[in-house]
């Protein structure tokens, strides 16, 4: 079979789908294994700079320089309409929906939910870079994709794009996965790092947000929230586990003082914002919680805003995947992986 | 499509070969996610304990008996037959040859290779865990098989079953690899973490033989043979390379005295033997060299008979992935794995 056009719906288009859109519409020739993949983007839903659409392909490029320079799309493109994701989701033609919006804990991964139900139900693809929906509704959500012949993807929900949730998938076809433990978020990692060199709390969170990972209200970081959103969403597409970020045993960073780090530092040991899942009887337990790592550990590298996941299995010695100062790219690159999934397997299954 | 049985040839029937079968064949039960692989072993040849036949299946659990009892196959066994590698990749009816014989770097991967090149030929998927074959001819084999419309596996070819390539190829298919770097031989890693701590060479050879994962004739091993074939096989199945491991720049250990490393140590540093492969213009340039690796890297804590993999690409910081403490059933894993892929692929597409 001849590869196929794939019909992208995005929703959300912050800084991860505007780094999508750059590296597939604007940079694409200087990555060879990008260039047969023929996306058409036919809808662009965003919740505060409007909303673009056209059956025939949005014209990404203007889009992408609209938003750069005006902050929203211009009242004079001939593609802005008045929709919301929903009724995008719901009305639009398209194979697959890229659900980019942002995690929100409180709603308990609304919007998106509601973004990724409706596109399963009507039989699309779906690729999301937000956590919130897997985090939330993970077992319903890949029970309605099942049923319905249709794929959900979510490479870059966690660790940015490093390829985790490929390398499960393919790599560890026979094994249970028994454990997982991981440094998952970077502001906190960078935070105490940088602690244990001895710069205050509040001034490394300065750094973090001026070097662009940290949210400009870094709380939801801080507290271990995105951290237990992440070990929730690899305990169930895992461990098959059906827990909430709520139900996750939770511990933050905001109470540590620069000589609480420096003191286990000085006993030869790094403190770390550590999450972990495990299987107890049939449930699977999960936790974020500080923890002193000696020097010679695998996790003790892991400096700044770097991350780690260790990854447990009844039948191999435990594998470790490390990422390395990741950038956005990164998080871009685990939407593309899933988009060329998407493409090579549609290609060789003939699914829609 | 309905799982269908795979009808597999072993050639070769060493330790890795009766670990795949000890849990394919004795302890399936206590793995869910291996209940349903359908395997029928049409036929076990090995090069000097025997050959064992039977289109209907072979009795593998007596042929595991026989071999551990007596470390052959008996005479009495009504199985037994006497045909060569290449007449069994020849002439018997199966679907996969597994092939498992051990890696000869002065026979440029024969008679491995000529076994391969036949299935491949018969269009008959290739599993494979010797590195020869792909050190030496790897581009060569990968024409037929895409010609064939087989497929031709070999995760535990380096870093035992770690899903490396699982993981290149389901996770990084937009990127293009641009260096790989790694820790890939056990015996020397042990060695030298053993030399840090005093131990001569001889003596730490000897602890890793007793242990299980250095060979009798350690040469190959410790003159760097095995990591310059892996790092060959690297270069040659991620990057597009066409060397073999005669090209690879290539040092050893067997120089080395207690005191060399252990200044090293002092240092601060660790002595590891390091594999490279970088993109030179259109060719790939491979090397096995010692490397002095500063603590607070993330190859520092890579000790004992562990290893580890940094993949560089084009569109990602670098992905690290590391196998701690690895066992016989970790390389056994890398060619389950396979055979798992292989059902999958095979009820996705209807391939043969």
């Amino acid at each position: 079979m001849t590869p196929r056009q794939l019909r992208a719906l995005f929703i959300g288009f912050g800084n991860v789908g505007q780094k999508v859109a750059e590296i597939l519409f604007l940079e694409r020739e200087r990555f060879p294994n990008l260039r047969d993949l023929d996306l058409s983007v036919v809808g662009i839903v965003t919740k505060t700079h409007g909303a673009l659409v056209n059956n025939n392909g949005v014209d990404v490029v203007k889009a992408l320089r609209e938003i750069r320079e005006l902050g929203r799309f211009s009242w004079t493109n001939f593609e802005l309409v008045s929709i919301s994701g929903l009724d995008a989701a719901r009305q639009l033609e398209y194979d697959v929906l890229v659900e980019l919006s942002t995690l929100s804990i409180n709603e308990r991964g609304e919007p998106a939910l509601l973004h990724i139900h409706e596109a399963l139900q009507r039989k699309r693809h779906v690729v999301t870079a937000n956590k919130g929906p897997l985090a939330f509704a993970y077992s319903d959500l890949k029970s309605l994709a099942d049923e319905n012949g249709c794929r959900l993807l979510y490479e870059s929900t966690v660790m940015d794009g490093t390829p985790l949730f490929s390398l499960a998938q393919s790599g560890l076809r026979g094994c249970t996965i028994t454990g997982l433990k991981g440094i998952l978020n970077s502001t906190t990692n960078f935070v105490l790092s940088r602690m244990e060199q001895g710069e205050r709390l509040e001034d490394a969170v300065k750094t973090a947000q001026k070097e662009g990972f940290a949210e400009a209200d870094p709380g939801h970081d801080l507290e271990g929230w995105d951290a237990a959103a992440k070990i929730a969403v690899l305990a169930n597409t895992m461990m098959g586990a059906t827990i909430t970020p709520f139900d996750v045993d939770r511990q933050g960073i905001t109470h540590l003082q620069v000589e609480d780090v420096q003191k286990v530092s000085k006993a030869g040991k790094h403190l770390k914002l550590i999450c972990t899942a495990k299987r107890e009887g049939a449930a699977v337990r999960a936790r974020v919680a500080l923890e002193e790592i000696p020097h010679g550990d695998p996790f003790a590298p892991v400096g700044e805003s770097g991350s780690i996941l260790s990854i447990e299995t009844d039948l191999m010695a435990p594998i470790i995947i490390t990422e390395t100062d990741p950038t956005l790219s990164d998080t871009a690159y685990g939407v593309i992986n899933d988009l060329l999934s998407l493409r090579d397997e549609c290609r060789v299954s003939g699914i829609r």
